[in-house]
């Protein structure tokens, strides 16, 4: 009898997500969320909703206000230059990948004259390609992708943020932190940043369903004199709306209820444990992976703590990779997206993931390249 | 002792919503969500995606595509608008209410010239108004209000779409159907409705967090040469990703999930029984309040089958009625909105109500009016 899982039946939900959300959602936050929803204009919603409100700012460092859309990362995203840019205004995006390009596309669909620093998947961008570009300013905004997805690289925002602060202090700082926030330090007040977006499934623990916005004042006042149509996401009705302790249309209640649950539970781990966890998990995962001979993306200075791309063996696919790693061991990871579709495969490690996950994945890896006949190296056969 | 609720500890959670959303899910549905979520790319999603795909279909008899946002029924509204008006478009709006203005305030945002014809409220729009503000036309786009939820009021759908179609048949009629779909009876394909959106958290019996919108043919040809940005709502993004089975950014899975047990659900009750035991349900409290001696704001023959809107008796305050039947009976009715806040309360019967609801709301709103020195008629005092 072959060594693997037989999912079958109620097996089925033995499923183990290794993909860079959803991620994997603690018991106590789902039964939150299968609460009776309760109404949304109510006092007991306005406490959860301004509860979970703080637990935000505390996470993320920073008085700011944050908003919380029923929407995913990438309504937040859109709302990030929705609010601010005018049709002619001048970006700068820092492009290292699918979502750093997102950022930049959606600037260009608003009219802005976008100028991209554009690297090649698994580098990130360094300061004097900053500091360069920058001399072509100003800039009405840079987007800065944290960590970006589609390559499991980070963008060194302690470097490169105060480059922009002290280079250009006008320009608004919009940072993509949809898969770094909760895992990876990030201080919005110290770094003085504009705009950052996060999203609920990712560092989070919580299903897909809400992002987050939060604005600076420098922000705020963009949106005053910016004439471009936004409805929905629009920081006026939120702000308003903010004052009286809820949204201005109806949120989604049961995963608000579901990040509330949530936040707490990271509250009580810490937020220096929360990130230092991460870390392990990406330095764990990393390190066998090497030990078994692959090849990993991004170099160690810039990889990031929520995701690893990882390059197949030679004469072994990524789709074979997935497939068994999903029928034999109900593991699922992620393919590459764009141009590294079927040449790399991801996997996440952010959220509700212990050391156990780490090595499990790692076991389950190379069980299943061992079937597709890869020969381990001397020290990963032990 | 009094008779009523005692609310403490546990028992906190046998509050009963008679809200216009969220409204009461079943169990079923909330067990469906509180399941682990599944990957947004695997087939497991996109059949249950694709299912309740068609279920929407059928739902709304039609064969026009439907797309499934991570986002409140304000955001489908917002999408209608901006996938297809341009600056200078002209626009008539059938305002009888809050959210019949909602829809002409997002239009003026994006620039077209609206005309609106405005209603008392509790007033539903004629054929003769209709047909007087058609004569100054032609308009890019025509907007209705379906159920008006701040009212309770009803638009005759079924005389009115009819007249736009006959007298300018260019024009696209976008109907707001949020809390009348799934309650009151509404065939896009029949009427020929070109943009037709809804939400989750209404006739669905789903929590709130996704809406619906359905697009024509003709619809998808005005996107064609419309020119507002629109990004993370964006029809040819979602027709791109509905062809491959999917949404073209991460979705609310869990409530995908919960939303095609819902829909699994109503399909089995038939969608002729749902319409209409919504409109038993109207007809009974509505005979109910007018036996306890309270007027409507709604005439019989426009009256919505979601919602309810009620005058207070003389002397008596909303709020203290609103207050009341939460202390006591543990039941939640809606406020007036807008200009009719405290004026009137509005009682949802949307979704997940029975015959036995009813008889429940009116029972204790009897019970409340006796406690704050309503003298009952003799008829309902027995």
């Amino acid at each position: 009898m072959a060594l693997h899982c037989r999912i079958v039946g109620d097996m089925k939900e033995k499923e183990l997500l290794m993909i860079p959300g959803p991620t994997p959602v603690p018991e106590s936050v789902l039964h939150a969320m299968a609460k009776h929803p309760i109404g949304h204009r109510s006092g007991e919603f306005s406490k959860i909703f301004m509860n979970a409100n703080s637990m935000l700012q505390e996470l993320a460092q920073t008085k700011n206000d944050v908003f919380i859309y029923t929407a995913s990362g990438t309504g937040a995203m859109e709302a990030g230059i929705a609010n601010t840019i005018n049709p002619g205004d001048k970006v700068l995006s820092l492009v290292i990948g699918v979502f750093g390009q997102r950022f930049a596309d959606i600037a260009k669909l608003y009219g802005a004259q976008v100028t991209e620093i554009k690297k090649e998947a698994g580098e990130n961008v360094t300061a004097k390609e900053l500091e360069a570009a920058l001399a072509q300013g100003p800039y009405k905004a840079v987007t800065i992708t944290h960590s970006e997805t589609s390559t499991g690289t980070a963008n060194d925002i302690y470097s490169l943020i105060p480059i922009v602060k002290k280079s250009s202090p006008e320009t608004l700082v919009m940072l993509d932190a949809v898969t770094s926030l909760g895992c990876m330090e990030l201080e919005i007040d110290k770094l003085e940043i504009d705009v950052c977006v996060s999203g609920s499934q990712k560092g989070f623990m919580v299903p897909p369903g809400l992002s987050f916005i939060y604005v600076s004042e420098k922000a705020y006042k963009a949106k005053e004199t910016c004439k471009t149509p936004v409805y929905y996401f629009c920081w006026k009705q939120a702000k308003k709306a903010l004052a009286d302790k809820t949204t201005p249309w109806t949120p989604n209640v049961s995963l608000i209820v579901a990040l509330e649950q949530a936040l707490k539970l990271m509250q009580e781990e810490g937020r220096m444990a929360i990130l230092e966890r991460h870390t392990r998990l990406r330095d764990t995962l990393r390190q066998g992976i090497k030990e078994l001979g692959l090849k990993l993306l991004t170099d160690d200075r810039s990889a990031s703590c929520a995701i690893t791309a990882i390059w197949p063996p030679e004469d072994i696919s990524v789709p074979d990779i997935r497939k068994i790693l999903k029928s034999d061991w109900d593991i699922t990871v992620a393919n590459g997206q764009s141009h590294l579709k079927d040449k790399i495969f991801r996997m996440g490690h952010l959220g509700f993931v212990s050391d156990r996950d780490i090595l499990t994945g790692l076991a389950c890896l190379k069980a299943t390249l061992v079937k597709l006949g890869y020969k381990l190296p001397v020290k990963a056969a032990v």
